[in-house]
């Protein structure tokens, strides 16, 4: 990193618990290299998260100027790992809530740059955050999930990314999670898949835990929620898109609880709250030598 | 808490990757509950460290008054479930390094008092910190250390706290320490021991792993060091008090390097660095409803 004349602001933040280090840099003067980024999102040497959100505007990075008119601000998300990331449901809600809580936006509509493209954001006077998440593809033929020796039949729903949702009795049906179950045929998944393990709660109210591909159990997995909002749907015979109807349903995640809506359109909304627990400044010898 | 009426600033900052939240607060204002600790130290809903430091003058603390006169500053040491602990070394370093750098401590010796009583700090030049650690107890008959099915002959050593040492041809054979290992006689360790495993890495150089009870695998463990050093030397034929000579071992912890000495007078010293990585100020809802 070219180090710059002025210290280095940070926020720690999270959505249901899904955390990230969130660095504002609106003219983009930061190229924060892989190392570094690995470095600040280190849960001991670092500050710690499951990702890193930089605020910068459309204007300002090269990957989002196309996108400047449609929208003022870039989500350069990037994974703990330091490696480039797409999109994270998650992820744009405490975006969001940045950038209200530094005056950068307002309450109600808003539209944020990301590199899976813009994404249409309600900040709710609540305080609760609503993203368009996209739509659901269902490719048909079912998934087996074996955990702990056992094999369990799973619907296999694309967000975007893969997702096998499995309906269980009791989540401790997913053992402690410690390795990836396996998916089958894996010719149906070729890049491996996140695997959802759901009970019911109620009524249209479910709760899951999530396998994310490549991080293992995580707190919270915003289009693990979504697809297994529409999974659950289908099986109680409910399609939007075939009814006319919107239908909403409450998708419990171990770091909290969302709200999941599929629209006659076939859009699914998602929303949450987003939390900033922390701000500062960071250490100069944080990024030396990363 | 009673709420304050400023903000509560904090730092954050590790030794050989133990990490710790750190909160200067002078005249013990601050007094947070266990449930407001652990949220935190909680690594996604707060800031996520081992533990937290809050750095009181003696004189303002009820535990530490008696202190004051040897000590001017208490470190009040939290577990990261909120229990009150009595001492931690890679703290004590982090600690000092605070003052230091808040200009409550200059350069050379300093007192630090906490619930172990007065602990002897030396402020290097070079950003190494010394602490004085106390003298290490071997009970005498050995344990033995079972893990992944295999059993490992091991040393008992006591550095205020236990510590059962056993000597691997690679840090391999602990294994994935996702469980505590046994340890047996159960009655030579009635409260349960910290497991070290260690190797050679050259002449007074060793490397280890350790399983700290109640926590599981960590990244470095003060006493743990202090207490293979002990082990390492007195394999090696070496006791400064019956020799009259300092001994000197490296200790590679998996979150850096220490350096363990051993004097005629049975004190063991451990010399090693402290980071602050980042400083800032706490969100107000951090607290509420904790």
């Amino acid at each position: 990193m070219s180090t710059p004349a002025q210290p280095i602001t940070f926020l720690k933040g999270h959505g249901t618990e899904n955390d990230f280090v969130i660095i504002p840099d609106p003219e983009g003067r930061l190229e924060l290299s892989a190392a570094e980024v690995a470095r600040l999102c280190d849960r001991r040497a670092g500050i710690g998260a499951d990702g890193l959100l930089r605020i910068v505007r459309s204007a300002a990075h090269p990957e989002a100027r196309a996108m400047a008119d449609a929208a003022e601000w870039f989500m350069d998300y990037r994974n703990s790992d330091g490696s480039v990331a797409e999109m994270c449901g998650n992820g744009v809600r405490v975006f969001a809530h940045c950038l209200e809580r530094m005056a950068l936006a307002e309450p109600g509509e808003l539209a944020v740059a990301t590199r899976a493209g813009v994404r249409r954001v309600t900040l709710g006077e609540d305080g609760a955050i609503t993203v368009g998440m996209g739509r659901a593809v269902l490719p048909g033929p079912g998934l087996t999930v074996t955990v702990d020796g056992r094999s369990l039949s799973a619907r296999h729903v694309d967000m975007g990314n893969p997702h096998a949702v499995a309906f269980v009795d009791s989540l401790d049906e997913a053992g402690r999670l410690l390795e990836a179950p396996g998916v089958a045929p894996a010719e149906a998944v070729p890049n491996g898949t996140n695997v959802e393990f759901v009970v019911d709660r109620g009524p249209r109210h479910v709760a899951l835990r999530v396998h994310e591909r490549g991080s293992g159990e995580t707190r919270s997995c915003g289009t693990g929620a979504c697809a297994v909002m529409v999974a659950a749907a289908r099986r109680d015979g409910l399609d939007p898109a075939a009814d006319g109807e919107t239908v909403t349903y409450t998708v419990d995640v171990p770091g909290g609880s969302l709200i999941i809506t599929e629209r006659a359109d076939g859009e699914v909304e998602m929303t949450g709250p987003a939390v900033v627990v922390a701000e500062g400044i960071l250490d100069p010898s944080l990024l030396e030598g990363a």
